[in-house]
């Protein structure tokens, strides 16, 4: 049976190949090191495969869209090595992350350069002038909502009140809107007209909004070696997730929650509580509510098997366990 | 007498409105005041000037040009912004550097948003589609030598065997490109042919060649209120700038270089030293002779008072104090 991850995985060599023509080995030998080092050390290329599935949901070809799907992966990367500076993280998709190897400045600057990357691959997509200008201009619209995101994430490190609402409009900006690009990019190469394009769009950031609601759980439930990160990290750090929020209304409070380092025992033992508080399960509902939302929106599609890939790839973001 | 200052300034509203538009007070509040600090913090406004008058000079209307022109200023500021928190320096255009009051993760998410406002209102302007994305992908194509340019100025940090041909190579990246983008785009948006635009980017190039080559002797002889940073920091930090090069080459090392923190006796000593060297001289006439190869290069426009302007531009890269 070919599987959603199949689905996924078809796109993964004209991907990389792509990626390999943006960075040809060049001086500064180290600069390019550091910008593709991310990149190369896997991902999923979920945003991508739904760029390029939408593409084709809407009657285009795939072939057309590549630069603008690596150009997401590209953006979404750039983020990824900024971020790592920011919350110290040291690994990032089983690689040590930029900043330990090159340095703070070095993961700076390779950051920045992989942004540049992203927009001019993206503008020099073979498509008309007007489409292309316009993905431009959507994928820096969605970076400038990334960056909002990434600093209310900050900001609520300092703050113990933060409500739910603020928390998920918080990861609509930090992760959704990226998804919501992705399938509204695709759609614009495919030759979808405003309306179809928009539909996209909702359908990847509500499905984008339940994916990352979700990834909150995974963070917690899955073990190291799967998820490319330490297991149960964001209760360690005393992060509040909608998790958390949850938890902490209901009165519970795990004894790992900020305690920095856990043991397998501590984060077991706290599955247990906020499995028992139904934390876990609300969590679990709210990612799933979102996802059928999302799916509602590809009605305006007319049925073919790039529109069941998308539902099904809506179904994976909650059913995958990393 | 209108002076060149006068005729850069002309255009110091309009840009300043515009910038104000593009940042309007919203939220996370934080984020957008880490985005204007340092560019409502003054500036010669030197880049996009020349953008404007480039415009004029080819024919076109300045007004077409200002979100190019405020675009560019942007890039510039953004990556001012990133370079303060890698050379750790505490302060810019005579206010506090970003990171010193937002921290460096303030810094890093304030300067990835001006980038994106930045290709955002060039993608913007109101043109044909093909001029803005050109002047889109020219605008990323030099962020990415902008940032070669200081990786390349990072590596040299812990060499010694830096030559000449290899420095110049590294300021040409690091500042010079983003000249020569300034004067192409505007000559663009200006509808200038492809030859004049290329010769406007040599233009900008080579002049700006010039102005960075001089602007190493002024971080030397420029009184610290003049400058907007601390005099000297170059030669205290121990900086293989071209004058340094040539002292060195000459045998001439100053006491001041690499001493960290410097009293106004040992820099005025250090004047005196690379003066009698010679090092001071030969980095002026370097400059010199670059922006005439620079001017040089405007013989391809019919006379008109925007060719003076910027003929009187390369000239003041070379007379300012400061």
């Amino acid at each position: 049976m070919v599987t959603v991850i199949d689905e996924i995985m078809k796109f993964e060599k004209p991907i990389n190949d792509r990626i390999s023509e943006v960075f040809p080995e060049k001086e500064p030998k180290g600069l390019y090191e550091a910008s593709v080092h991310t990149i190369t050390g896997g991902g999923k290329r979920l945003r991508p495969a739904i760029l390029l599935i939408a593409t084709e949901a809407v009657g285009g070809y795939w072939e057309n869209a590549l630069n603008a799907a690596v150009s997401i992966e590209l953006m979404h990367t750039f983020t990824l090595v900024h971020d790592d500076i920011i919350d110290n993280d040291e690994v990032r998709r089983g690689r040590p992350a930029v900043h330990t190897i090159w340095g703070e400045a070095g993961a700076i600057i390779a950051g920045d350069t992989m942004y540049s990357k992203s927009v001019e691959i993206m503008a020099d997509c073979p498509t008309e002038p007007e489409i292309a200008l316009k993905a431009t201009k959507i994928l820096t619209k969605t970076c400038v909502e990334v960056c909002e995101g990434q600093w209310m994430d900050i900001d609520f490190e300092t703050r113990e009140d933060v409500s739910s609402e603020e928390y998920i409009e918080m990861i609509k900006k930090k992760t959704s809107v990226l998804f919501g690009a992705s399938a509204q990019i695709g759609a614009l190469m495919g030759g979808a007209d405003e309306k179809t394009a928009n539909a996209l769009y909702n359908f990847g950031l509500l499905t984008g909004l339940g994916f990352q609601i979700n990834d909150d759980v995974l963070d917690l439930v899955t073990p190291s070696e799967k998820l490319g990160k330490k297991q149960g990290s964001d209760i360690a750090k005393g992060k509040r997730t909608l998790l958390m929020i949850d938890a902490l209304k209901k009165g519970v409070k795990p004894k790992a929650f900020g305690k920095g380092v856990l043991t397998q025992e501590e984060i077991d033992e706290t599955i247990v509580e906020l499995t028992k508080s139904g934390s876990i399960q609300y969590v679990k509902e709210l990612a799933e509510s979102y996802v059928n939302q999302g799916k509602a929106e590809l009605d305006i599609l007319p049925d073919s098997k790039a529109k069941t890939n998308l539902l099904k790839i809506a179904d994976y973001m909650l059913t995958r366990d990393y």
